[in-house]
This record gives C-alpha cells, sequence and structure tokens, in this order.
C-alpha cells in the first residue's frame, strides 16, 4: 500500500500496442494494493510531427503557440492509457497541467514549476481511480498553457511526487536502470541497485545520459525516493537514495562515465594577468558554445596555458575565436586537438577514500595512456585522454576498481 | 468596424498550406479594421486519425477520455493558425474551449453549451489581437474538457457570436452559400443571397446540408446574423436574415430540396382507433429507425391506411417490424415500396401565397410524374414519388417556380 508516481517516456507509449503494455505494469500496481499517479510523454515520434508542422509555417514559431501545440502530443497520450485501463476494468482519470493544476512561470517552451496542486489527484486517488497526467506541461498564472522543454516529463513526475508526497517515483525508460559504466564497452558492466544523488549527477551530467539532470536534482532538493526502470524488462532498476548510507556495502567508485566526441583546444603563452581566463572564455561561451573542463596552469616563465574542451562539433567555430583571442592577447601559440575523450570516476566513497587518484593514474600508465588533463572535484576525477585510448582506459580502470558483475560469467555461460 | 467571427472547417485548414491561405483571409478583415474571433476545426483527416487510435484499444471508448484525445485537433490547429498570423505581422492569441471559458453540461462527447465567458476574448481584441479558439469543445463545471459531438465547430462559432454580440458570423465552407436547389441536378440553380432561418432549417434538414442544423437553430434564438460562404473563392455567400422582409424582392419559394434514397411502408386495412399509429410506428422507432414522412388516411369502410418513409438502408429492418405488427393488428395488407424520393418546395413566401401546392402538383402532373404522398408544413409542401422521377420534378419545378439564375446563359457562354 504506498502512492506511487510512475512517468513513461515516449517510447514506451509510442504505439497502441505498448499503451496496452503499460496498461497491464500499472494494473499489477493497482491489484497490489498500490495508488498509482502515472505521467505521460507523446507517443514517439508525434512531437517531431507536430514541430514539423510549425515549421512549415515558420522557422522560429512563436513560443506561446508552440506551447499550445505541442501540448497536445502528452494530452493525446493520457486519453488512450486511460481507455486501455477502463478496459482492463480499472477506474482512470486523464487531467492535463492545467487541470492538475501545475502552476509554471510564463516562460513559454521552458517554463519551471512553482506550485502543484495535489487536491483534485488525491480525491481521485482516494475513488479508487488511477490518475494519469500530461507530463511536460503547466499552466501560468493567466492560464496560459506552458511546456518544461523537452524532457521535461520527468520533471513532472518528481514534482508530482514531491507535491504529493508520494512513496516512490518511478521512470520507466528502455534500459533496465543505471550501470557502472556503459554495458556496451564493457560486457561485464553492473547494475547498481542504488546510487546517491550527488553520483548520479555527476554520471548524468558526464553521458551516462539515463535521467533527466534538471529532475534529478528536483528529486534530490525534495528528498524524492527516484527509481530508474526498464518499461520492457521486469527488474527493480536503480534506487536514487537520498543518502550513502542507505547501501549496504559502499563502494568507493559508484561509475565510470565518459564522453567521445570532443576536442581540445590550449592557449598558450599568455600574460599572467588576472582577467586572463575570462578574456579567453568570454567570446567563447558568448558565442553559445558549450565549454566542457577548463585548467590552467601558470608556466614557470609567468607566462599562461589556458586549455579547454569542447563538443568536436563546436571545434571549428570554438578556435577561430581562440584564434583571434590568441593574435590579440599576443599568445604564443594556439594548440587544437581534435580527437580526445574523456573519462570519469564517480563516487562518493572518494570523499573519505585517498589513493583513488594515484590509483586511477597508475591504471592508466601501465596501459600505457598518457593523460592529457586531469580535472577533480569532491567525488569526481575525469582525466582528457587520445580519443582512441578511450575504451581501453575505461575497461581498464572498471576492472581496476573491480566494478564488474560476478555473476557476469554464470550469466554468460546459460 | 464590426465584430466578425468566423468559422473555418477541417477542409479549410487540412495542411500547412491550407491555414497559411485562412491567415491570409483574416488578415484582409483586420486590415480592413474588423475585429476578428476565428474559430477551427481539427486539420481534416485528424479527427479520424485520433478516432482510430481510440478503437484500437477498445471499441467503446470512454467518453470522458474520448473528449480529451479528440480535442487536441482543435487545439493543433488553433495554434498552427496563430503563428500564420504572427507570421504576418499580425497579433494572434489561441485559447481551448476551456481556457474561453466555454462551459457545458456533462454529457461528454455530445455536449450543450451552458454559458460563455467573454471577458478574455474582449481583452485580447481591446489590445489588437486576433483571437483563435478552439471549435467543438469546451470545459464542464469541473473543469473536464468536453466536446459538441461532430459538426460542433459550427455551434461554437454560433455561440460565441451570440455571447459577444458580433455583427456577424460567418461560415466559410467549401460551398459558394446556399442554392435554390443542388447545381448538380439543376444547372441554373441560383446562390442565394439570402434567406430566413426558417427556410434555412427545412433546407438543412431536407438534404442541402450546407451547415449543422444545431448552429441554425441557435443562430436564429440569439438572433445572431449568419452567413455561408467559400473559404476557397471569393464572394458575398448566402446571408441567414432574421426577418423574412430583410429581402428586396421576396420570392415566394426560397428552394427545393430532395432526399433520394427513401423506402415507403404502408399498413393498409387497419382498424381506425385511437392509438394505432402509435401501434404501427411506436416499434419501428423503438428499434432507432428514424422515420422520415408519415401519413394517416382512414378510408371509406372505416379502416386506416397508415404510410410512412424510411431511408432505404433500413427497409428490410423496418418492414420485418411492420409486417409483425401488421400481423398482430389484423392488418389487410402490407405494401412496400422500394424506391421513392421527396421534393419538397420551401419559402417563408407560402404562408401568404395561396395556390403554391396546385401550382406543384400541376406542373407534376403536366410531365405525367404520379404524387404518391403528400405533407405540408407552413412554409414547406413536400411529395414522395418513384425516384425515378426525382430530377426530372426537381428541374421542373425548379423552372416552374423561375427559381433559375438569369445570368446562368452569360456564365455559360463565356
Amino acid at each position: 500500500m504506498a502512492l506511487i508516481v510512475q512517468k513513461y517516456g515516449g517510447t514506451s507509449v509510442g504505439s497502441v500496442e505498448r499503451i496496452e503494455e503499460v496498461a497491464d505494469k500499472v494494473a499489477t500496481f493497482r491489484d497490489n494494493g498500490d495508488d498509482v499517479v502515472v505521467v505521460v510523454s507523446a507517443m514517439s515520434g508525434e512531437t517531431n510531427r507536430l514541430t514539423g508542422l510549425a515549421h512549415g509555417i515558420m522557422k522560429n514559431p512563436t513560443p506561446r503557440e508552440m506551447d499550445v501545440l505541442l501540448s497536445t502530443g502528452e494530452q493525446a497520450t493520457m486519453a488512450l492509457l486511460c481507455m486501455a485501463l477502463e478496459k482492463r476494468g480499472y477506474g482512470a482519470r486523464s487531467f492535463t497541467g492545467g487541470q492538475v493544476k501545475i502552476l509554471t512561470c510564463s516562460t513559454h517552451t521552458k517554463a519551471r514549476i512553482q506550485e502543484i496542486e495535489g487536491s483534485r489527484i488525491h480525491a481521485q486517488l482516494e475513488q479508487g481511480n488511477v490518475v494519469v497526467v500530461a507530463g511536460f506541461q503547466g499552466m501560468d498564472e493567466h492560464n496560459n498553457i506552458t511546456t518544461l522543454g523537452r524532457g521535461g516529463s520527468d520533471t513532472t513526475a518528481v514534482a508530482l511526487a514531491a507535491a504529493l508526497e508520494a512513496d516512490e517515483c518511478q521512470i520507466y525508460t528502455d534500459v533496465k536502470g543505471v550501470y557502472t559504466t556503459d554495458p556496451r564497452v564493457v560486457e561485464d558492466a553492473r547494475l547498481l541497485a542504488s546510487i546517491t544523488f550527488e553520483e548520479m549527477l555527476e554520471l548524468a551530467s558526464l553521458g551516462a545520459k539515463v535521467l533527466q539532470i534538471r529532475s534529478v536534482e528536483f528529486a534530490g532538493k525534495y528528498k524524492v525516493p527516484l527509481r530508474v526502470l526498464s518499461t520492457f524488462e521486469d527488474g527493480p532498476g536503480t534506487l536514487i537514495s537520498l543518502e550513502e548510507d542507505d547501501r549496504m556495502e559502499k563502494p568507493t567508485i559508484a561509475g565510470i562515465a565518459f564522453e567521445r566526441d570532443e576536442a581540445k583546444i590550449t592557449v598558450a603563452g599568455v600574460p599572467d594577468v588576472p582577467g586572463i581566463a575570462y578574456k579567453v572564455l568570454g567570446p567563447v561561451s558568448d558565442a553559445g558554445i558549450e565549454v566542457d573542463v577548463i585548467v590552467q596552469n601558470v608556466a614557470a616563465d609567468g607566462t599562461n596555458d589556458i586549455t579547454f574542451t569542447v563538443k568536436r562539433a563546436d571545434l571549428e567555430q570554438a578556435s577561430a575565436i581562440a584564434q583571434s583571442v590568441a593574435t590579440s592577447l599576443k599568445a604564443r601559440e594556439l594548440l587544437v586537438d581534435r580527437k580526445i575523450g574523456k573519462v570519469s570516476l564517480v563516487g562518493v566513497g572518494m570523499r573519505s577514500h585517498a589513493g583513488i587518484a594515484s590509483k586511477m593514474f597508475k591504471t592508466l600508465a601501465d596501459e600505457a595512456i598518457n593523460i592529457q588533463l586531469i580535472t577533480t572535484s569532491e567525488i569526481k576525477v575525469s582525466i582528457v585522454i587520445d580519443e582512441k585510448y578511450l575504451e581501453l582506459a575505461v575497461r581498464a580502470l572498471h576492472s581496476a576498481f573491480d566494478l564488474g558483475d560476478p555473476d557476469y560469467e554464470k550469466q554468460s555461460n546459460n
């Protein structure tokens, strides 16, 4: 007997058949006596179809009307899911963001949730109904339809779970949960039973993109127990827990994230004066280019090397900007490396365990992998290397830190 | 400087290109200084697509959720039309039925409008914006989405025009207006400049299905000047006027409606006692069969003949019922005519002009067309004849009552 908020994404509700499967899953929770609130996305492809119609009219569609248009996608899904539940004999009622109501600010296409009115949902749950809510959308104080931006359905689910004081928020997706690293790179990557919010944030932002980072922040802030699990395969998934102490055994490292397709730019030999980092990086971010790692080192001769990484797709534009900055600052030279990758070890256990970084560096040295950059945070160590060694580095570290699934051999022998 | 409510149906907004054309049309009214409120339907095909999804889940979808689902169609159109207007530099704001708000009863899939709140629309018009409203939908007192049933967008437009005290309600469709009869049958059928509500009701129910009959009733009741005109061709269309005196020249007959595919059943020789009509027709209507003309005549022998017509598609079922009734009433015989048609003269002028009916009968006699049944109302005379003479009868009457377009010869010589 628990109150559970479940979120199903576009692939999980991508067809009438898939919606029927979701209804079956919801039904098992009802049969178990749980109260269920379901948050749905638009059927996969629908948002693109609607966006295509809008772009057939104008390149930059009016944001207010874009929200009116896109919000129909989730509305259609929620009605279909209610029908599928009713067919199975389960009472179900659908509500748009506005009907709930989910009050947001007025920033169309990327509104932020301000308040959620839980009374209507609670009343329906008390009557024994499943409540199905359109994800990704809300309503501002003037009754205008707003949307939370792509992926906003996760945020809707977490915010609803917080407002309703749900026992758990379950995000159904097409993976079984969060792994120690990408199973496509490391065969024996292990499904994590639990992970802390902080670790999840570092892993998500570093490439293990299972959950929208905004919803993880939100869940952490409002202490909503969050679980990631698969729509298509049974299993407990991964619980994103409030406290690291929840774990029976505390592994030092939770997982290894990595990022391909990055490039590195170094502006070498600039004057070591205050404001120099801003002079180099300001123009880059002004151009809307996302900068990842930034490292600054003062050389023995009193000049400065500033190195940063960008997505490879942005390299041409970023290096042109950097070149013009380098010229105006009379920098000694501009160095560009087109093909680098980043590997990060993440784990709250790092805080109290010395030697993680040195073990990491030794492991890479044993494989003769040269480290180009190092950055660290409280619960993360990231290194930048030549992209061609990326997979080797991930596998070596995964093995060195004993992250492998002990049952892996057994499974593959079945 | 007028306040105009315009309604565009599914074909008129059937593609992005069509929506752009509608925006052009709306723009000409704005340029002329008019305030415009536009009511839109779902893009043609969209309602069928959504219905198909619902039927993929259940045969009789939950009415509440069907409304949630179908209402997305108009919502998408209204957003796209606003974008097209904004692109042209015209301020535009879209509103769902619930946002307006259009309050309805709670009878899902065929709700009736109870009240319309005009303040939000007036405020937008005062700011110089075009207001685009989703047709066909409203919201009940509990904030549930409702729909008015198929064709409900016409009703939305008329109801909005009444609530806003608009100067005119324009229904854009794929015909140029209301004709004296079907131009496919009578080549020189004339486009009517105006017609009264009563005439329009009789013509609409008799087969000249240009407008939803419910919206015509509504417009008549609230004295909303209604105009039917073409989205695709310029022209004044047909004004459905409040008073017959509005017309400069009062023709006796407004138009000729006709109905094919009917069948006739006569239960002959039943006792002439009170309640006999109910005994015959009660079981037919209980079976959900729509009965059109009903004629009863007492014969000289004191027995009764009851004749009625039904759609040909319903004949088999209706005659089986009639046979069983005839047997139980000991009727003399049951007569069935599979192929009959109905022709009706409609005109408010009939009230004050004697001789319309006799002129009609003489015209048909001159063509050797045998009249099988006659029924009359205040502004209508209907006759039932062998279906094979239907077109001949319509052409002969159209000519006898001088309904032809005087410019027709000229046009066809162009």
